[in-house]
């Protein structure tokens, strides 16, 4: 009988399968899985819950690798586990094509939890996997059968912690007191600058307890004794999330590269490679690991024991609480509620029957007044804005003030990335629809992590209000200008600008209902008037851009119109009316919806050969794609100032008035002209 | 004689002044004035050495308020100092074209030294401002002749401190020791959406002691004579910076709406101002204070003694030192060296000259290899990615690894947002010129600091490598697709993309000169053919847009391109000729620069009436401004791929074949074709 195999030598098939992968791709970063291979084997072969053959089972284990530049250290653990990721995928680490992209990519690798490398993100996303599980453990568990009981282990390094959205996440965890989540800190003293202590010499362990963590260690993160008994200790916190501080060398086994930035994001090259192959005594080939080893890593009979028993619990959990069961497989799946046609139909005509000024931030509360109640799934929250977003129902109950109720509504603090990277974390978790608001302008703060909901196609709908110079008088730091436009070049998102409760209800059930990618919502602050209820005009809406109100005669131009600027397109439409010229207005709430029809449905909007102008107070150039250079756009090229909103409409040129002059001139400059250039 | 004024009823001064300011708006933020008045009482009165007659003289101590929405406190005080800011403004309080904006603007009003509003920024800022000062202080204080010797003093709230641009600020004052900063925390426990407790509970002075800072209190932030004792304790403070904690009531004073958040962002309406009025004793008409308050306000005197002082040593030093005293009467100006015509010709005839593939991140170190050592008032950095950025220059001294060398260089870490907001700071505080580096992808992380540089018209630079899906293996989340286009959309950012050397050197010329704004140089990793010195090219390049290479043959049709498709487009021109098709390439290093150009000079590069096709390994949309509708744009509008450059070069359809394909096909539809719609 052979004697059984070393955890320093688990721990090194790891560190070879990334350091030949690397080689092989000549690209990649062998210091972090060679840092962190004694860490990984510790909690992927005693710890970590999870069923290889199944990565979507609802109630397993989440691991995130949030300095994903070591992405190859995931591909080898998956890999080894028993993942769909067979050796030839890590062969084309980094090629076109592969499921071994340069940083983890969920969605395109089994078992792989979220896309990380944009640093300190990773960490945040767990941090919502470790809040999802902590509501949906109280919505769902009852006595004797927890359906939801599983932890959120996070790898994260030096890069992560200097990132201001840790100190977000962080803090965030603490209040929620996240006691399922364990963060190991892979603390070697290097980033890419070299040894961190000439720009980061935090007491990270008396930071992360200013923010009510357990902190353990610093212990040496090459020990697999001191993790076991770190992860040990981990696992009995209550209350409170976990920092493990490994102390690790980058590149640990590398002769001559160990401790070193060199290690960071390049290839050994053959000779370290051979150099670190004696050193830690391992003859195999490239991408060799020998039968053994692979059977100590095997995860596959011990993942499906794990979730068999699950299965069973759940089985008996179903047979208790039918509904609740069914609630839960619902929502895990990401479908709406049975009755959702039904909810639909209800908030589309209440919100068809209003009349009057209403502000579209408080149409959209409006809408979650009756959507909080009806999709239970919904979490809401803002970035400390609450009153002035409206994104709180009257059916929403704060964490914070939840008692005994069950909250479905969370105060994220002055915290914008954080709470957007958090949403991503609670939308990838499952089994919750998250939504939150901050002002459009500060959209910027948190623009990165609304990219990562894009990228990875995750239903979070951002509530973004105070939507243009018409919040008036906090001025220019405040005011979008570039910011709706500059979201809609962003792939994958919806941006609504809805200019009336129908249009914003819309927006809502749209979103609701897209499952593959995220929405922002802009929002007035100052009242709007109700178009009314067009016939078919919701069906309209969902396709972008419609015709909102015909021209009373021979069309001669269109103005294409969005949000707030809707008012005065239909007002300058009366005016050119009585002068004799006919204008059609069009609503383009949605531009990425809109391009997305059909040639026919875009030719009947904006016929070709009809001079177009398009007015938004935002900036005018991405309008040019709808009206090209004859064309002409009503906006503001500039930054707004302070002021009350009227005074500054008028000071920069959004006027009915202004709008109808530059509508005559522009079908007298086109009628004179024969082309673009 | 009269009783010695209280301190109290001096702050009461403040306390009105803002209280009925927002009333007369209609629309403000009483509560942090009413709350820090007593602070900023002791600290304006008995510590600011400021001069009210001169906001520019450059040794004046630098106040921020980071809660910008306190804005009238600042103004309150400006106003009692005697800063050129008349009661008729403060009537104006938030009217379009009065002094008093919504919050404090630089530039805008006297004695404002940063714009503030976005949380955590002019804390940020403020950690930039001090660095400066040390930096400075270090370059040009000799024996006896402290002519750089003063503090910078910043108001910060709970809002501020959860943002994560905090942490990063914070953890980089901590490294950098800065100890003339001193940084007052209005610890009121209040928030937008009410207690904090329920969202932010960080034992906020165990985190800044984590970060290297002396932390006085929690002292009673409405007790002077605390308030006094440690200002007093902070000026001590060697090596490292103070946080004074200061426990306050937000909205002091209103017997009815102290301590509730219903006071933080709306006036306190007739009858509570009425008990406000009533509880402080303060019977004076509204924007009434006596006589004897102002004069005990009044800076006036004191100010111009201090600065008068300082002007004497500074004559001292200019007879002592005369080339140090014009450097830094220079830099102080933002004038660029004596030389700098030569330095200019030199750094450009360098670059003309340079043959075969450099990548532009490196022709942009050589740039630095040159100008650092003659500009000395560049002071570079990286966000942790020097050596991947290129950022540093043969003559560039990083600030931990100085010594006894004057340092121009800083390691910011990992910490995009904020190393930007403290090159605003930098840039704010005049003398030196920063210049900062981060993958472009990470802009996203800085955003908003980005907008601050154009909003406040400072000379910042953002140096923004891997510039594209070019960057290769590391795949979607590091390779930017929306951000050049909508980096575009920010008014006043010159954004620049360089196709070589030449290009570059101009970038960085034109940078430095521009003396109210910031640019943001897009640079790629992969190396580019240099386009050589064609006559005139220069001063072409300087207009931001200008034919490369003119079409062989009457002309069918213009391809604007930048940077690294430069290449491509020369190609496609190339083959393109082969088949008898006379194109022009237009390199457009700079939109901006070229929107800013005459008419003529527009006219010449793009002819009206010839077909536009523009290439850009980014999103397309934002090119319809130059190609319209019936142009077309070779772009990519979803995101990236993990892979190596060439071969996402050919996956997105980014080769000069199928660019010259859509040349044909563009060129046969205009002449099929008669309009733009």
């Amino acid at each position: 009988m052979n004697a059984p195999i070393s955890r320093r030598t688990l721990a090194n098939a790891l560190r070879f399968l990334a350091v030949d992968a690397v080689e092989q791709a000549k690209s990649g970063h062998p210091g972090a899985p060679m840092g962190m291979a004694d860490i990984a084997e510790v909690l992927w072969r005693d710890h970590l819950r999870h069923n290889p053959a199944n990565p979507q089972w609802p109630d397993r284990d989440r691991f995130v690798l949030s300095n994903g530049h070591g992405s190859m250290l995931l591909y080898a653990l998956l890999h080894l586990a028993g993942y769909d990721l067979p050796l030839e995928q890590l062969q084309r680490f980094r090629q076109l094509g592969s499921k071994t992209a340069g940083h983890p990519e969920v969605g395109h690798t089994p078992g792989v939890e979220t896309t990380t490398g944009p640093l300190g993100q990773g960490l945040t996303n767990a941090v919502g996997m470790a809040l999802a599980e902590k509501l949906l453990a109280r919505r769902y568990n009852r006595p004797g059968l927890d359906i939801v009981d599983h932890r959120t282990w996070v790898f994260v390094g030096d890069g992560c912690l200097m990132e201001g959205i840790s100190h977000e996440a962080c803090s965030l965890a603490g209040v929620w007191g996240l006691d399922k989540l364990t963060c190991f800190y892979d603390d070697n003293g290097i980033s890419i600058d070299g040894h961190v202590d000439g720009w980061f010499r935090d007491d990270t362990p008396a930071r992360f307890r200013a923010y009510g963590w357990d902190v353990i260690g610093p212990i040496d993160g090459h020990d697999a004794v001191a993790v076991a008994a770190a992860v040990a200790e981990a696992k009995t916190s209550r209350g409170k999330p976990t920092l493990i501080v490994c102390r690790t060398q980058i590149g640990w086994g590398s002769p001559n590269k160990v401790g070193t930035h060199d290690v960071h994001g390049a290839p050994l090259g053959a000779a370290e490679i051979a150099a670190t192959r004696a050193a830690l005594d391992w003859p195999h080939a490239p991408f060799e690991v020998p039968a053994e080893i692979r059977a100590a890593w095997d995860a596959s009979s011990a993942g499906a024991a794990v979730e068999a028993e699950w299965q069973q619990r759940f089985a008996a959990y179903r047979a208790q609480y039918p509904e609740l069961a069914a609630e839960f497989e619902r929502t895990q799946a990401g479908g709406l509620p049975e009755a959702w046609p039904e909810i639909r139909g209800e908030l589309l005509s209440t919100a068809a029957a209003k009349r009057g000024g209403i502000a579209s931030r408080k149409s959209s509360q409006n809408c979650l007044d009756f959507l909080v109640d009806c999709v239970p799934e919904l979490l809401g929250g803002s970035a400390d804005l609450t009153g002035s977003n409206l994104t709180a129902g009257k059916g929403s109950v704060a964490w914070h003030a939840a008692g005994e109720r069950l909250p479905n509504y969370l105060s994220y603090g002055v915290r914008e990335f954080g709470m957007s990277a958090i949403m991503n974390g609670i939308a990838l978790h499952g089994g919750l629809i998250p939504y939150g608001g901050t002002f459009a302008v500060f959209s910027d703060y948190a623009r990165n992590a609304i990219r990562m909901s894009a990228l990875m196609q995750q239903r979070v709908i951002y509530v973004l209000t105070h939507d243009s110079i018409g919040l008036g008088e906090d001025g220019p730091t405040h005011q979008p200008i570039e910011h709706v436009g500059s979201l809609r070049l962003i792939p994958g998102l919806d941006v609504w600008r809805p200019c009336d409760e129908l249009e914003t209800a819309v927006a809502w059930c749209e979103s609701l209902e897209r499952r593959d990618g995220p929405a922002a919502l802009f929002l007035s602050r100052q009242n709007l008037e109700q178009c009314g209820d067009l016939a078919g005009r919701a069906a309209a809406i969902a396709r972008g851009g419609y015709v909102l109100r015909e021209a009373d005669g021979p069309l001669q131009a269109v103005i294409i119109a969005t949000g707030s600027e809707i008012g005065l397109a239909l007002t300058a439409q009366q005016e050119l009316a009585a002068h004799g010229v006919a204008v059609r207005v069009v609503s383009m709430p949605c531009c990425e919806r809109f391009d997305r029809q059909t040639p026919a449905w875009k030719k009947s909007v904006l016929p070709p050969d009809i001079p177009r102008i398009a007015i938004e107070a935002g900036h005018p150039d991405p309008w040019r794609k709808y009206v090209g250079m004859v064309g002409e756009v009503v906006g503001i090229d500039s930054f707004g100032a302070s002021g009350p909103a009227p005074a500054l409409y008028e000071h920069f040129g959004l006027t009915a008035a202004h709008l109808a002059r530059v509508v005559v001139e522009t079908i007298a400059r086109e009628s004179a002209s024969d082309g673009d250039f």
